[in-house]
């Protein structure tokens, strides 16, 4: 598998009235730990794009354990478990304050798509290969 | 059950650089869903704060199905199917663009929580009431 | 000069902790308002740059003299004082609650710029000729 | 005076469909980067806040000179020029890309507010004096 820990310091404009994390900045954070996961493969997610190949989000799902607060550390763990087969990518995440504590779990499923075309296609080889070496028994 | 339809008109700043509604902006949508339906119970989500209720959400989940673009008149569906039990209040959810096309499908959980204590706690008497009127046999 | 007023209701995740709508959040709000304004000259943002030409920010000035709070029903006066000469666009603001209070007074400066070559460019005729009805003697 | 400079790498939610940072992403970035100057003078927002103080933003300006992209290292750069007189705290910012060009200018400046009257307050000495090894002469 590939995992990462990614950390992120939460923003005040993040927080909202409850002050808590608002329940929707977690899209940013997860995004942001499969853009670091991307990144032990040897390219970044903007070559990716530059290399014809969108991965537009199709699941996400979240359960919140323990709200965030302002300036809190984040870590966000991202995770993935098998080489991708077909279409999807499905990251797993969990996010931890600095005391440890699990603050949400959750998934997030992208879909290879072909930039020019606009249609769904299975990862091209160059991107698929890159995940061999984290995976090899 | 109780059902709203609101409609809300995509913001440039929703968009990401795929062109698309970025995936977290959603969750924003949807909260703009649920308070509508709220005020179909004749108070405002804000007047339920100032009662010393909080009603953090606490499951968040969303296929999509497509994109939504610039300037697109968004139909946020918002369904509660029963009268809460318990503390938990699900939402489910369905958006269409202006040519009635399904953009996404979701649900997001709330609970009712103290906010003198800061402990979960069933519904107040005044909130499940509010409910009955849409739900009558 | 054309003047248009938009109404926005304010969304949860739009405030902070200190209970407050965000200060940041003020670029998306003007952008609604000016994106309602040029929708008086007969078409919409979205098909300026569909022909063409794209208008980025490049001055934002914001003072705030009161703060709005969650669920506010905010009004956006926008304002255009002349037909705009050379490739700048001038915008300014004055935001209102429902109470009539001021909130905040603004300018938001575009530039036209043409979107295949990526330089600036003075406008073109069918958009500045747009804005002449509204500026008749 | 005080300066600091803080890096913030850019999320994808972050841009627009023309591919730039969203104008309105910069009040987040500026935000970030006077929370690390603070930091310099010994203690953080945070606690400034659990002291009783809150500093809301009056005035925010900013001038943009080239956009930033998805992925891009931005330099924020913010400095305070005096020791804050009266009620006032003006923060000078420049931000910079990877390859040192200059993005955008501009200002933020906070008031200081008792947070249990809510009026405007001159700086308490314990914030005030953190300032003063920075202005020696």
């Amino acid at each position: 598998m590939i995992q990462s820990n990614t950390k992120i310091r939460v923003r005040y404009g993040e927080t909202d009235q409850m002050g808590y994390v608002y329940y929707g900045v977690y899209a940013q954070y997860y995004e942001v730990g499969r853009v670091e996961t991307m990144r032990l493969l040897g390219f970044s997610y903007k070559e990716v794009e530059e290399r014809g190949i969108l991965l537009p989000v199709v699941e996400f799902f979240i359960q919140y354990k323990k709200p965030a607060y302002y300036d809190d550390e984040i870590t966000i763990e991202t995770t993935l478990r098998e080489i991708p087969q077909g279409v999807r990518i499905p990251f797993e995440y969990r996010c931890f304050n600095s005391r440890g504590e699990l603050l949400n779990t959750g998934k997030v499923t992208l879909v290879c798509k072909d930039k020019t075309t606009g249609k769904l296609c299975p990862l091209p080889d160059w991107f698929r290969d890159a995940f061999k070496p984290f995976f090899k028994p």
